[in-house]
């Protein structure tokens, strides 16, 4: 992959002075300052550019390891040979009229990925805008963006972009440019009919220029990809932000059960995402503050200190912070007695801490005060809010934050809410250090709580024993279940099958309470419609409401096989909860979701996910995560519930979960009831594998 | 108050060129054109700015309109008595150090108001930033922000800023200049010692020449005035758009009983602002960006048409719309056919509309997209997505957005997500156009979700009928809950009350299925506690009943004086909902709350508000707003219950709020339990005057 980021020689095929994508090309290319030789290819020209301009790539004056194409679509594979013969390892395909346009084009676009893997040469595109690439002063893409000013390499924060969509990138160039941010690198990937994103991200990981990746995502990438993508940057220490656009629409068509229908679309990609420490965001400004601020530390949890010129200002910061989770704690009395003589009296020494206009005559007590607050053992972030600071001012303050945030590693975020015009300078050189400046609190907010580590509880898989190694095949009866439930060791209603009425009456013996009667039977899938399932039986009379129970469904459904009848205990009451897990699809590890039961969880979506397999801790830390929590642990008179129990049982069916990875599609306990001791597992129900849900 | 606008002289007192903010006063003042005269008033100097400086305000060649004081604190009395006698009408405290600083300065502060009475002058401020009225070239601020370049107030949308931060003020300014939009009128009421904010506003109002006021608020301004002053707004046809600061820690005072803890605070404020159609904010940013979209139409619903350059930035708007109630309908087939010869093939036809980068060979394309989405009937809003565009593309790209919202009177929103520098000229002409362009699609979303119109159901107050036109005085025992539910004509569980068994018994007779047995004393505030409830009485044992359980009491309290058992019928099952009004405080009108019952409304604070009264559609309306709504209409297999019984119920207790108006603090049906038909009151509860509750 090497002449991709470093070539020695570019070729550009279809140069132009008079195509303005094409001449924007060669143009950015020749005064960006790349080193190497830069050969126009175009048997229309002598020259382009000033530079000499060859008929064809067979005629260059030397080698070559980069050929940029931007020639009509149906020239494309031609060329890509011809550069693969010229000696280039690698073509970058700017060229559109593939997939993108049709059944036609996508022909022309397995031709050219044939044409690619015949002739061992790597293609970044087709329909893509290219790429920049810094440290070599490359810079191959007619994006507008390239065109702008931005700070050297040298100043940057070692950020580099990648994505599908090079108008995006496009705007991420703008917004950086705004910024006074310059990436390192960007490589916009277009329709990825060779090189994809993930695999342009995992080689810009290696480089050692290079420290945030932001990555722009519209088809979610293999998963067993994904998962050694974020591995490994969690592994070099570097940080990946990720914004995924038609999660919407993809949410859609990933409605398919009960459970699913209430997670996320794409739930398994977030998740291995933010197990490996990556940053989800949810737009193209915040994609690139949330590289930014990854030059800094992360906070690591979720309490800010709020540093503010106007006490409006810090007003408005608590309201917006409070739905988030991050919190503004009180400050220490020392830290108080410190900031003190710091603030005019009509200033506050409480968080919100206003420093007041003040500021303006003495900006280096700004940055005393922001290193008094970081320094308080409450405090996780300094949220620095300033509005009216302009010109010379806002250099000072600028460099008295600067300051401050050298003296404790802890993140800093500025909301200065102020014309851009007027702050660009100073705020460019905090942004440079870490330092990212918005321009509303509530961006500040957002920013914040996205940094926030995420506590995904998972474990290694464990076999569970036995007969659970393997998912039960074909329908899953209740005899099966109850198989299942227990050698998971989850607990479920006491009961036996009984195929007559003598039996019903020796199985009704050992239970206790009123009894509920089930047939058993694989051709009967709505019991209750045949009459096959009795309540509130006396066990006295277990033997004879069997007997009646079989002749109702032999009447009603005569053709169906009857196991027998299962006769139970009821379940004692507790709260019910649904226990679910997906298997595994294209790569991704298990889903694990828990929620309440009945229609709770669904009209409040009220579900907490996480990747299977997760421990007891790690369970009963999802139950605690749901806004429903308090019904779990005591509210309003109600007794606590046996969260270790309940715990315990998630953990286990996550076990098997995990275990069978790819080889069931739908696998919920509904519901589990959760008694003040011990929990019950009533109702288990399997699907099978993912491949059978089309 | 003219001449605080348009005075024909305007002197400064305290006028200097070495003291920063005295010296930035006089100069904008100077600089900016205004045609009247300008006398600094300081016993230091001869000049200030090339004009002659006087030392005393008798000392003025002429009479004053307006008076800027900038002098310490101790002094500004005397400047304000001196102001009156010279004859001015108004003077603008610039100066701090008044009740922000503390007792010694609320004083000063009284002292102030006092002798502006006293000498019948107005006075802005103190701890003000002074204002900015573009109309007569007068900038009385020494805000930064009113020295950054902005349009001429001809191009401005006639937007006005009042607000009692001077600091977010100046970040208005700010933001307004990067936009090229200048402000009409800019007002910073600071410690409102005299003129309020709510008065500047109405004042403002009142000028032709403004057509949008934006305001930041810190306090809750009575309830009257803000009443009558977004009625009036409603009346002109001008528009509100309100920032509130402080709300989460209001909201923490405001929490005071079961009801109150789910409402927002301020819900009153909220609720009389948004029935008069004002719109509501989070930032400063939004406060201004929603000014600028209130230059033109509104949304009659929120169904919008996205035309995007980018497929990448559609999907991603079609993520962000989906959480906030806009929905993308689809498009009319004949909206599709007219749109096919525009947008190339690999473009789209359908919402998101994709144009693709093909815009920047035709920008007229764009326009004409653009206009054939807001023909469709499907349509409400237009959201344009721009990305890489930039130069003179983005002038003609501009122009023909300009173009085509000209041929339908639908709101245009524009997010251009490249380098503000690069927009900067097109995107304001856009903006005085009343296009608000802003920077990312999710601001663009959450902009259009602020203007869709808010149905507040409210009606005219009726008196209800007898005993309810007054709310009950001293405890509501249960027995004159009963008489009132019985005069508003809400139906309550059938029962009587009875002295002694034989009178249970006799009462029983009556009654059907199950009862409940009630102890009623004024003296026992929680009745299980000493035994005063039995629970399913068979109708025979009603009068054993009575017996053991009013024993049962006077063994638990002996000197509870006892009015007697309360024998009931238990109420049919059902749902249950809570239905609270709060009565009017402050000059607001009463708020009513509908929730559901036990615990799920306050765990997931599903709770609905309006300003009573509300007539009963008014009332179903409100409880088909809550998210648990299926619960009430049929879900997963229950039956829909008696909405209309229930919204019958709600409307008849709102009516009683507002009859009452702030004459009673809490009233609270705590359940009201829908049944598949009717709906029954099974508990009363309230609670007395506002003022009984500090």
């Amino acid at each position: 992959m090497e002449p991709l980021l470093n070539p020695a020689a570019v070729a550009v095929v279809g140069a132009s002075e008079r195509k303005p994508m094409a001449a924007r090309l060669t143009r950015f290319l020749i005064d960006d300052g790349f080193t190497g030789a830069i050969h126009p290819v175009n048997p229309r020209y002598e020259q382009v550019h000033g530079l000499p301009c060859y008929p064809a790539l067979d005629r260059l004056p030397g080698p070559v390891d980069l050929v940029l194409i931007m020639v009509p679509a149906g020239q494309v594979a031609e060329a890509v040979a011809e550069s693969a013969r010229a000696g280039a390892r690698l073509a970058i395909v700017l060229s559109s009229g593939f997939a993108e346009v049709g059944p036609d084009g996508a022909a022309l676009q397995r031709e050219l990925a044939d044409t690619a893997r015949r002739c061992g040469i790597r293609v970044l595109g087709p329909n893509c805008q290219g790429l920049l690439y810094r440290p070599a002063a490359l810079t191959a893409t007619f994006s507008s963006g390239a065109g702008l000013p931005s700070a050297p390499p040298a100043e940057t924060g070692g950020i580099a972009y990648v994505g599908q969509s090079g108008a995006l990138g496009g705007s991420v160039l703008g917004m950086a440019a705004d910024r006074g941010v310059g990436l390192t690198a960007w490589i916009s990937v277009g329709n990825q009919a060779d090189l994809t994103a993930t695999e342009a991200t995992a080689l810009l990981l290696e480089d050692p220029a290079i420290r945030v990746l932001a990555c722009y995502l519209e088809q979610l990438p293999d998963g067993a990809e994904w998962t050694r993508l974020t591995g490994r940057a969690a592994e070099l220490g570097k940080h990946l932000v990720v914004l995924r656009s038609g999660r919407s629409a993809a949410g859609q068509r990933a409605v398919a059960s009960h459970t699913g229908a209430l997670v996320r679309s794409g739930a398994a990609f977030d998740l291995v995402a933010e197990r490996s420490g990556a940053v989800l965001v949810d737009d193209v400004d915040e994609l690139l503050d949330t590289a930014i601020a990854l030059g800094g530390p992360r906070p690591s949890d979720g309490r800010i200190g709020v540093v503010t010129s106007s006490g409006g200002a810090g007003g408005l910061a608590a309201d917006q912070a409070e739905p988030t989770g991050l919190r503004l704690p009180e400050l220490d009395q020392s830290t108080q007695d410190s900031l003190a003589p710091l603030i005019p009296p009509f200033g506050s020494v409480a968080n919100p801490v206003d420093v007041t206009a003040q500021v303006i005559n003495d900006a280096s007590a700004l940055g005393q005060v922001c290193e008094t607050v970081a320094a308080d053992d409450a405090v996780d972030a300094v949220l620095v809010l300033l509005t009216t600071l302009g010109g010379r001012t806002a250099e000072q303050i600028a460099e008295s934050i600067l300051r401050a945030s050298r003296a404790c590693a802890k993140p800093y975020v500025v909301a200065w809410q102020y014309s851009h015009a007027e702050i660009a300078a100073p705020a460019g050189r905090l942004r440079r250090a870490g330092i990212p400046v918005v321009s509303t609190s509530s961006a500040a907010i957002t920013l914040l709580s996205r940094l926030l580590p995420r506590h995904r509880p998972t474990v290694a898989p464990i076999a569970p024993p036995g007969s659970a190694a393997h998912p039960p095949t074909g329908t899953l009866t209740e005899a099966a279940g109850a198989r299942l439930l227990d050698a998971l060791g989850v607990v479920r209603p006491r009961g036996a099958l009984a195929t007559d009425a003598a039996q019903a009456e020796a199985a009704a013996r050992d239970l206790r309470g009123e009894l509920v009667l089930k047939v058993q039977s694989p051709d009967v899938a709505h019991k209750t419609e045949v009459g096959g399932v009795l309540l509130g039986v006396p066990v006295a009379e277990a033997g004879a409401a069997a007997d009646r129970l079989l002749r109702a469904v032999r009447t009603a459904a005569p053709h169906a096989r009857i196991d027998g009848v299962l006769v139970q205990e009821l379940a004692p009451p507790g709260v019910e909860l649904l226990v679910g897990a997906q298997g595994g699809r294209d790569g991704y590890p298990p889903v694990l979701t828990v929620g309440f039961g009945g229609v709770t969880a669904e009209l409040y979506a009220d579900v907490v996910t996480a990747l299977a397999p997760v421990d007891v801790a790690g369970a009963e830390r999802m139950l605690r995560a749901l806004r429903g929590a308090p019904l779990l642990t005591g509210f309003r008179g109600s007794p606590p519930v046996d969260l270790r129990a309940a715990a315990a049982a998630i953990a286990a069916l996550s076990q098997a979960a995990a275990v069978w990875g790819d080889r069931f599609a739908e696998l919920e306990i509904n519901p589990l009831i959760v008694h003040t001791e011990g929990a019950t597992a009533v109702d288990l129900l399997l699907t099978g594998t993912p491949k059978d849900r089309g």
